[in-house]
């Protein structure tokens, strides 16, 4: 079990720290842009997020600085009378950090917060080509009884 | 191809038509409550989809009403260079509207609405258990390349 984890909200001046993380990663490589300066879309991404208050961008940090991101997204909806779902994106846990049960921590605390916000469930969609992330969130309680389908534009 | 639909943002009294169109079918019958008067719950929910800018409750009606309904979410994020999402839920046809291209033309107004939003991507779920809507997807063009996982709360 980790110690000395905080879980918190993402602040401006954790970004360069959360964009290295998401390309640090054999699918986030190709689609991240890394640079010393942090890329105006992703600054113009972080006020969008940080001032919608159905967006939690969550950073996790230990003494040695940030190991792990998340992105919970609450969304009301009429199906199953109203329910509210959490959705959980973005999960990238620091490569100097992996299996030390970081992930677990993140994702106890994730979900819940989607519990005190009233969702009656957590959803997510994790890519087919990563069998271990499947086994880790099958682990947690989640069901893959649902296809996730993305359509590029 | 169907004319005269129009497609436009649901209002509060076009809730009682929604509610019914979730409830008339096999997974929905169980989870949602059908009455005269709309349950609070659906109206409580409906005022947080409304007052919510990225979030979008669409109805389609041709000249004898309510004929579809979904909901998009539109989902600011920091992966790929800060791209938004655009996501659907809750797609419903009218059982006196299926077989008709409705869904086809809901779906293509839908994917329309995200590009307008500058959405970078289009994604949904679909339960395993509905194989007919899977192909649907797939001939819109929906790849199903990721495991949809929930938890229940």
């Amino acid at each position: 079990m980790p110690k000395n984890l905080t879980l918190r909200r993402a602040r401006a001046d954790d970004l360069s720290a959360i964009i290295n993380m998401l390309a640090d990663d054999a699918l986030g490589a190709s689609r991240e842009v890394v640079a010393d300066l942090v890329h105006g879309d992703y600054v113009e991404a972080f006020a969008a997020i940080d001032t919608d208050p159905n967006q939690y961008l969550a950073v996790a940090e230990d003494g040695e600085g940030i190991v792990g991101c998340l992105q919970l997204s609450f969304i009301p909806g009429l199906s199953r009378r109203g329910m509210w779902r959490g959705q959980i994106e973005s999960v990238r846990i620091h490569s100097r950090a992996r299996g030390e049960g970081y992930g677990q921590v993140l994702f106890e605390w994730a979900i819940e917060q989607c519990r005190r916000k009233g969702c009656g469930l957590v959803q997510l969609t994790t890519d087919k080509s990563r069998p271990d992330a499947l086994r880790f969130y099958e682990r947690l309680g989640f069901v893959p009884s649902y296809e996730g389908m993305k359509l590029g534009l």
